[in-house]
């Protein structure tokens, strides 16, 4: 293994236990008798061109296991996209800094940036080590049965569908929740984790693997609400229509602005447009028919991806050792790049942590098995033997 | 005491704890030797003059402990004020059934129903025992120190924010979380409850108790987000300008629909808008200075209230207590009416349960004290001390 010093960066939106990553590779540095400066990004990217590095090789373990448990990226993350002039100032920062260990906690964008890194250093004869270490709340990366992150959004979905269901039973009406996903629909999925009894909410579920139209989503919303004289909905804030438009940014072109971010994102999250647009198609929907109905929309927000004290003890534990198996990967130097993947045979099964190419998962998408879509507006109850190992148990219920 | 049977109604927004009161006085009621039928109201005043009930007297054990846990008015709730007629159908539906103790579980204009009945009751010689048992998030009824069902409130609104301020200290920008609370800002300004270091947010935080200037609303935000590159600010939904028109009610005319409830109540909660015109604001404000500036807002909701797995333990026991005292009270027979109130001399000491005169509390609402509000823009820290016992421990948190 070469010698020098390390850095750990985290990117894109925080989750409740990237800093478990985080820690995972500290400890699995150290224990690999890695001898360095363990140096953490401030800010991802941008920190690394700045040199703005916090060092991490000598926190005390107590310091480590609260900095584990904390939400949110501790080191702080960045949005930028880095070209392929960035790309140069972060190999000079390396070589500057005499870096030769290279982590990167992040979804796939993440892991793409991590393997042009890796290619570049090659190319210029710099020994460098790289591994992406996954980490989103979407579920999205390939090669994985699941990524850190999502098991805590999950059981946050899961709680607040299942408590809200209750809540629209004692005061019955139209609920529209949308939920965190702009291309996958796992996240929205977990809604149905706390359903029951053959009543239970959500009554209905729009991913976006499914495309969304305005006239059956009414006619959809109509025919429960005429049989259960309510109606619960889970919405991906992705829903498109079937030609790929996103409703959120046709409505936020509507309103004139649309904004996105250096990926080319459109703005999904962050605002409650989506919800309110739907609930108002609702309550005109029947109005037209004479009839006012109670609609609400309650859009979840940044709430699902840090919300403190609402952590899949499962997700913890795998986020940690994800990042040890990185660091162990990265020690052993059999492979310079790789990303770490958590598998699975089987939902009963015991998870495993692969070393994967990076480029079997660097801007790659994985949606929603299409065995869990259900008739385009509902999620089939086999996803919940999927989840609940992710998640964990969820609180008691009990209906009268 | 009178023999007869027992009627149970939960009323208005449901909480996480408001079945551990309905079956604190279930409890209360076997406890104290009442032998005839408990009969909890579907749907609450809306059952009552249907018959519609629920026999409770002889569930077992362990569903009423499960019931107790589970979030939301396990009876079914109702929004229905009653007028004279409809009053006039409850008390004939009470002696249809021999119904001698009325137990309405609920906010102020509960209290204020069961105290009309009651004085019906009396008019007619008819001998009737109606207590009324506290229950809102909004902790907004005189005579207690705090109300069940806000604690647990408070705990999702404070783990919530602290999540959400780790995640916008790593992805810097301004954000805005709109919070419950019509005239009352106790909720929103457990926003504060995780603030530890002196950059930690809430920066900013606005109550209904102070009123809200648009203008110098973006003036604060600009001061802090020049001063930290970042800005997390909490609001509550009831804001209103000095004249008292609340902003979203502004709003909602503004877009062509005011929602109003049975009550008058203009509808809230169940959209964005509050957060996304205020959004939309700050980003005008700093666009007229060229700067283009993150800014987002998420609208708490529903999901603040009867939330799986985010409760206070401390609310759970308390909401239970007052159940078994509004049950103790009535069949000691000592006062036909009452309320239970939960009070506490200071902040440190235990919780005593009161019986106060239904009267003292009836549509009358209690707000935030003077001294917490710091200067129309935040709260005082001093309010922490008042709030930790209510909601427990929160998650740790360590930052770098």
């Amino acid at each position: 293994m070469p010698h020098g010093n390390a850095v750990i960066g985290q990117s894109g939106g925080p989750t409740a236990v990237i800093n478990q990553s985080l820690v995972g590779i500290v400890r699995g540095l150290k224990q690999g008798g890695f001898d360095g400066r363990i140096l953490g990004a401030h800010h991802a990217v941008a920190g690394i061109v700045e040199s703005d590095f916090i060092e991490l090789q000598d926190l005390p373990e107590d310091v480590l296991d609260r900095l584990a448990a904390t939400p949110s990226s501790g080191l702080g993350s960045s949005r930028d996209k880095p070209d392929a002039e960035y790309l140069r100032r972060i190999l000079k920062s390396f070589q500057e800094n005499d870096v030769r260990y290279f982590f990167y906690i992040g979804g796939n964008d993440s892991s793409d940036a991590c393997r042009i890194i890796a290619e570049m250093a090659a190319a210029e004869d710099y020994d460098l080590v790289a591994y992406h270490c996954a980490k989103t709340i979407d579920n999205d990366l390939m090669q994985s049965d699941h990524t850190p992150g999502y098991g805590s959004a999950a059981k946050f979905v899961a709680c607040a569908f299942m408590g809200d269901d209750l809540d629209n039973r004692a005061l019955p009406g139209i609920k529209i929740n949308v939920v965190m996903g702009r291309h996958a629909g796992f996240l929205t999925a977990a809604s149905i984790l706390g359903r029951e009894n053959p009543g239970d909410g959500p009554h209905l579920v729009y991913v976006p693997e499914a495309s969304f139209d305005l006239d059956t989503f009414l006619a959809d919303v109509e025919k429960v609400y005429r049989e259960r004289g309510r109606c619960l909905i889970a919405v991906s804030e992705g829903i498109h229509d079937a030609d790929g438009a996103p409703m959120a940014a046709k409505l936020a072109e509507a309103s004139g602005g649309v904004e996105k971010d250096s990926h080319g994102n459109v703005q999904l999250s962050g605002s409650g447009a989506l919800g309110d647009h739907l609930a108002n198609a609702i309550k005109d929907h029947f109005a037209k028919k004479d009839e006012k109905v109670r609609v609400r929309a309650d859009t979840f927000g940044y709430l699902q991806r840090c919300f403190a004290g609402c952590v899949s003890e499962a997700d913890q534990t795998e986020a940690h050792t994800a990042g040890e198996h990185a660091a162990k990967h990265a020690l052993a130097g059999e492979h310079r790049t790789g990303s770490i993947a958590i598998q699975r045979e089987s939902p009963d099964a015991d998870v495993s942590y692969a070393r994967v190419e990076i480029s079997d998962v660097a801007a790659l998408t994985r949606t929603l098995p299409e065995r869990y879509l259900k008739g385009g507006n509902d999620i089939d109850d086999s996803f919940k033997d999927y989840l609940r190992p992710i998640v964990g148990e969820l609180p008691v219920k009990e209906v009268l």
